[in-house]
């Protein structure tokens, strides 16, 4: 079956995607999955059946919330794949963006034609103390965790630290909160699908100064699953494929004393610039970015790591909306982001996909349909800047 | 850096490795995978610096035993890594196997040059109720481990089926116990290092009938590490390559009541007939074979699926002791295997490789050296057969 390419001639394309509802479910693991997979392969356009799938690389952190183990091969049984080889990536919060790189990597390795990549989480049935756990141990342990500091205070560092460096307060978080809502609340498949106003997330209760609930994502339970495919099967399956253009991944310091500033994350900044250089374009040239917003002044920072704005300029950046729905040049968010859309951990990563690939389709809710988008990144973050993941996508022209 | 070859003239080798001692270590996750990545490095005959690693896939299991997570970064910022793509890789007790195919598989894509693949457990700090649930999940959890079916107990059942089908007896069991200890008594790395009599194994006390101690692999510590290397690299950096000549993986239905049979293992079938198919040889070939034997009925049943013996004789294969050392054939687990060399769970699978890796290379203990090894199998299992990769080495001839 497998045609050998030179390697820079296999083109990689994403010919199908489908998530569950991010939320609080009453599905488990193998019932959010088939739901994933299922709508996954029913978006593909041309005759498709599972059989045909070589590999698939799936990402989740806390399977043991679920008391579920091995858990690729339980998702891949009860989902059409019986047989393939599966593997479960993890790497934090950025499980599933490093299950698409590898993913990807299989195809253009001549090994794989048709290749599934996908994350999931079940966050919602885990006791308040093994959520902590779950999340805690995606950070340094010895020096963070252990000490009683969480997520919320390491990006409340960040934050704090930001404000101290440039001319920045919280306002400019209130702003992508807003921002982020507004998009959510257009989008059926989001967690949370309702606008918040400026006061309203202002005035949130405080959850680590100077974030308050409204700066932080909630904790999600969902699925998300795409289909790649090597350039000569994806034309038989589609008109309309999503090809990856680039992908790029890095790693940095777990702890934030070890790093030389904590106001960027050197993982985004390595990643994203591979992958436009890969891509052979600039950050000008995006249209739409999913980005990793675990907290509003995550996306801040990334849209600085990212070269969406210039070092500095992110708190001006979100407080002249320039990320808002066909506002400015890149829209920021489309989706909700993690903030409203929500943060099933392992499912993020490949969850942001499945938003780009409707969007440069022209598939999404058309009040959210990101104009003429051509051109898509998606950033997934592990930890707090640990892991990251960033993909280019473009649609043919 | 990156040169571009067609997929088919990419070949791939192992240039270094190296693993800790198996057994109960002092040294936590950050010591022993620095001292496997170390004694890795070192073993590279030519000019080599970690800094020209371009990613790394690293697998472990029961990491939250440990309370570290994010593992893979955890573990790269601490030796020579710092930045790289990497990434955790779960697949049960097959983790590092999949890490290996996984890393392999990034060489072919064209997009790395030089890859660590890796695995590390530790076991030893888990209280025996967390080393029972860390084990357990591996298996399908709804139908067997929560109705109290533990691993001895699932390997138990395939024996006693074996027994019921095939001329075959406890006694066969006993063999490749003898066997394995005798081997791993020449082993200084292995955890348990001492040759046992036919007697006292068959004489073990029961843990889950017919399987005694001697049946059962030790709960170890370790860690192991192999990098890997594009063939113009792999030149450059050692005179004697070990070439990955085929690589197969596959899956299986979690619970035995979903398997047509329980006394061979479907997984391991085709994932080695696509390793052999792709190295272009027959199990006949295969001078020595490092073999998932984490209960000795286990390693009956690969030497049939790994095409070794014929459908049924497995049980004489032992008996006739044809895998001892320079004995039959084909030598089977001149490490000792789980059985006395060990198992740390996600460190096996490239435990296997640092084995045939000296092996082929000529560089073991004379005594345990197969002689004229040319060409050496590794199979690696997680769960009870729902994953399995394997893997076909050879070196130049």
């Amino acid at each position: 079956m497998l045609r050998h390419f030179p390697n820079g001639m296999v083109d990689v394309a994403v010919v199908g995607a489908g998530q569950t509802k991010y939320g609080n479910h009453a599905l488990g693991l193998k019932g959010m999955w088939a739901e994933a997979a299922s709508k996954a392969f029913a978006s593909i356009d041309g005759d498709f059946s599972p059989s045909t799938i070589d590999e698939a690389f799936i990402g989740s952190i806390a399977f043991g919330g679920s008391q579920l183990g091995n858990t690729a091969a339980l998702l891949t049984e009860h989902s059409g794949m019986e047989g393939i080889a599966v593997r479960r990536v993890e790497n934090a919060c950025a499980s599933s963006g490093f299950a698409l790189r590898d993913a990807w990597m299989a195809i253009k390795s001549g090994q794989a034609d048709v290749v599934v990549a996908g994350g999931i989480e079940k966050m919602n049935d885990l006791t308040p103390e093994r959520k902590r756990y779950w999340l805690g141990v995606s950070g340094d342990t010895e020096w963070e965790r252990l000490a009683g500091l969480t997520f919320p205070g390491t990006y409340a560092l960040m934050a704090r630290r930001y404000f101290h460096e440039f001319d920045s307060n919280h306002d400019d978080l209130v702003n992508v909160s807003v921002k982020n809502h507004l998009h959510g609340s257009m989008n059926p498949l989001a967690h949370i699908q309702k606008e918040v106003s400026f006061e309203k997330a202002a005035g949130g209760f405080m959850v680590a100064d100077p974030l308050t609930l409204y700066d932080c994502c909630p904790t999600s339970d969902g699925a998300s699953c795409v289909v790649l495919a090597a350039d000569h099967v994806a034309k038989q399956l589609t008109d309309a494929p999503v090809w990856i253009r680039g992908s790029g991944a890095a790693s940095d310091h777990l702890a934030l004393h070890d790093r030389p500033s904590i106001t960027q994350l050197k993982a985004t900044q390595m990643a994203s610039s591979k992958a436009y250089s890969m891509a052979g374009i600039e950050p000008k040239n995006i249209d739409m970015a999913e980005v990793h917003d675990c907290f509003t002044i995550a996306e801040v920072l990334a849209t600085e790591d990212l070269g969406f704005a210039a070092r500095g300029e992110g708190g001006k950046f979100a407080r002249d909306q320039q990320g808002q729905l066909n506002h400015g040049n890149t829209t920021i968010n489309a989706s909700g982001g993690l903030k409203s859309k929500g943060h099933p951990l392992g499912a993020t990563g490949t969850g942001q996909v499945v938003e780009v690939f409707k969007q440069l389709r022209g598939e999404v809710e058309s009040a959210r349909q990101v104009r003429d988008a051509e051109t898509a990144l998606t950033h997934n973050v592990g930890g707090s800047g640990a892991t990251c993941a960033v993909h280019v996508f473009g649609r043919d022209r």
